[in-house]
Parts: structure tokens; C-alpha cells; sequence
């Protein structure tokens, strides 16, 4: 939340003066052809109302009706390790970031370090995402958006946070396990398919595809620009007005 | 966060012009000496300013300098089972919510509803500490504050929330464990006596007593009206500046 300095409401008042006070000089000019007479009435305005003019924005800034809340959102990105999710959600975090937007981004890989103990078990993981519902929910009640990415293979916790939260925007981000293998930079997958990583989602877990994903990216078709810009053209249709 | 409406900025202009119209009239018809065109030069004036103060009021909204953030702060409560550090934070949360503070309450009992499976063995506390350390981390990261109360026997756990957490206050809600047990509408003193509940902080768990509280409410001496204004107060000194 942002406090309103006395600094600002002065200045605002001094931008507002410049503007009326030749509003008035031109009127009284107009109205009696001596300029000396209209600018000595814009000198004794000038004085005169930029003190009322800092007590009249000291007032309002108290009053809070007219006020509107923002209606925050969840987006939430699912899929499989290495599909994308991150570098997309990185991307549409850093351009609605630029419209002064109250957001937070959560990542599975930040979470993980700081929520200690959570394993890669179905029912932890299950208890992971829920953690992460009541973290959304609790910025959700602080009028906070959030852009999470999160592999979370199975329905049941996505329902979960379907039914914790409200206005989520789902995105699916698809992208074929062959080209996950081939991004695989950090070196999961071939630990996965060595053994060395147990309940790895895509090589042995299961990714349940999620049915009514509100969004559906195609990593394999769709770059991280053209991906950010169809999600960011979609939270501005339905939860940006 | 608040959006400024087109209305609150028309209404604005519009209590604005009663207050500058008519300090011009007076202006003019000081100057002249006739009221006629006083009131002629205010009526124009009134119409040129009234679109032309609304255009300032837009303008104004989208210039972020001037505003200063409200830092956040940290609340947390610690003590025995039913010492009192529940109620003592929800008067707290009280009256700093009539201030207009955005603020976010987290107790124990609702988190640990909304937070599954987590036991109440030592380490299984630590962690769900270091979880509302981090909710509270990044609740701050939005401006947010939050007021804690949770029983947080363990010095390890409240000093992991010191290092993750800025400006924090901790309280110290002393109670004597034979007050606490007298208090015991809940029933659970009795069933840890009877060992139906095992790890109960005062009867089968240890309850570190902070050494470096910011504050410390007796409860014995202390009702809950003295310790909210006395946390209240405190709050104002050091961070409601």
C-alpha cells in the first residue's frame, strides 16, 4: 500500500495552480480587457487557494469511497518438468509487473527451498499444492494476484485449488515429453530414467492431462513471446478491466 | 489495492470548484467592486475548470512519485496453550484494521485446518514455523503485515522466523501454566494430563521461554484491553511512523 506524502499533495497542488490561475487571468482579462487588473486577481487567487487546495487533498485522501478493489487472479501453470511453465510464467509476471499491478509469482523451485520437508510422494505432493492454495488464498484476501507454476501432475490437487481459490486461470502447457527430454539442461530426466530420481512426473509418475484447462499452450508451436502475449491478452479480457 | 474511480475523481473536482469558485467571486468582486460580473467570472469559471481539474485528477493517478510504501511489520505472539496470545492478536488486529493498515491475522488454529499433516513432533513444529515464516515473508514482500499467534515453543523455530522476517515484534504472552489449565474450556490441558494428547507444549513439551521479547504481557496481571493498547502502542512508536 502506498501512503500519500505531504511532498505530492503540495505539487499537485502547484501543477493545479499554474493551470487554473491562467484559466483565471484569460477569464478576467476577457471580462474587463485590463490585464494588469487580471493578473493582479491571478497573483491574489495563487496565494489564496494553493493552501485550500492542499487542506481539500489532504481531506480526500481520507475519504475511501470511490475507491475501487481490484479483483485479484490465480494463474496457475501446469505440465510436465522442463515444458516451460516457468520461463512462460517469468514472462507474463514481468509484463503485467509493468502495470503497477499488486502480483506475486510463485515457483515450485523457490517453494521448495524455503517449505522444508515436502516429498515427491502423490500425497505429498497432493499436501504441497494445497499449501500453495492457501498461500494464494491468503494473498487472494489481501487483494494480491498470483502467477504460480507448478508441474502438479494429478487432478485432485488441481481441483483442490479450483475450489480453495477463486478466479483461476488455468494454463496447460503442453509440450511433448521427447522435447522436455531434449531441454533438459539440469539433467532430471536422465536421472529419472537412470533411477536416480524417484516419482518424476512423465517417466515414472504419472501427468494426468488436465480437461478444462482455460488456456492451452503448445510449447512445441508456440514460442515464450507468443505464449506470454495469448496469456496476457486473456487476463485482459476477463480479469484486467 | 484501490483503483481510483472516473466518479471519485468528478466528485473531487466538484467539492474542489465549490471551494475555488467561490473564493474567485470574492476575488472579483473585491477587485470591481460589482457582483454581477463576479458571478459572471465564476460561472465561467466553473465550467472551463470543472473538465480541466478532472484531466489533472487522471493525470495525477497514473504519477507514482510522492506516494511512499508502508513497510511492514511482524507481529508474532508466543506462548503457552490458552495464555491468551489468540485473543490478545485479535484486538490487536482490531484496531489496526479501523486504521486502514493492510494487515493479515494468522493463527494457528486456521492454519493448522488449512495446512495438512503437519504432526506436533519437534521437528514437525519447527518446520510448520518455518512455513509461516515464509507465508509471512511473502506476504511482506507485498506490503503487507501480518500479527502471528502461535504457541511456538522452541527457540530454533522463532529465531528461523527472526532470520527470515524483517521487522519483527515479538510478544511474550506470559501466562502461569496453573492459570492457563483453569482457562481450559478447550479440554485439552486435561486430556494432556491424561496423556490423550502427547507433545502438549507445558505438560509433556518443553516451552522455551523467549529471551528477547520486544514485549512481555503478563496475563496474571494484565486483561486483554491493557495488552492490545500496550501492543498498540508500541506498534505506533517503532513502526507505524
Amino acid at each position: 500500500m502506498f501512503k500519500e506524502t505531504n511532498i505530492r499533495s503540495f505539487a499537485k497542488g502547484f501543477s493545479w495552480r499554474i493551470i487554473a490561475t491562467i484559466t483565471t487571468i484569460i477569464i478576467v482579462y476577457l471580462f474587463f480587457g485590463r490585464l494588469d487588473l487580471a493578473i493582479a486577481a491571478g497573483a491574489i487567487e495563487w496565494i489564496s487557494k494553493i493552501f485550500l487546495f492542499w487542506i481539500h487533498e489532504r481531506v480526500w485522501i481520507k475519504i475511501r469511497w470511490g475507491k475501487k478493489r481490484i479483483t485479484p487472479f490465480n494463474l496457475w501453470m501446469t505440465g510436465l518438468p522442463l515444458s516451460g511453465k516457468t520461463s512462460i510464467a517469468d514472462k507474463v509476471f514481468e509484463k503485467l509487473n509493468k502495470k503497477n499491478l499488486p502480483i506475486q509469482r510463485i515457483d515450485s523451485k523457490d517453494v521448495r527451498l524455503l517449505i522444508p520437508d515436502t516429498g515427491y510422494s502423490r500425497n505429498d505432493r497432493i499436501n504441497h499444492i494445497k499449501r500453495i492454495g492457501y498461500l494464494v488464498k491468503t494473498l487472494h484476501s489481501n487483494y494480491i494476484s498470483t502467477i504460480c507454476s507448478f508441474v502438479s501432475p494429478y487432478r485432485k490437487a488441481r481441483k483442490a485449488v479450483r475450489e480453495m481459490v477463486k478466479n483461476n486461470v488455468f494454463v496447460y502447457v503442453k509440450a511433448n515429453i521427447e522435447t522436455c527430454k531434449l531441454r533438459d539442461y539440469k539433467g532430471v530426466y536422465k536421472k529419472a530414467i537412470n533411477g536416480e530420481i524417484k516419482n518424476f512426473t512423465g517417466i515414472n509418475d504419472v501427468f494426468e492431462e488436465p480437461q478444462n484447462a482455460d488456456i492451452i499452450i503448445d510449447t512445441d508451436l508456440t514460442n515464450i513471446d507468443q505464449a506470454s502475449e495469448k496469456i496476457v491478452n486473456y487476463l485482459k479480457k476477463y480479469h484486467l478491466k
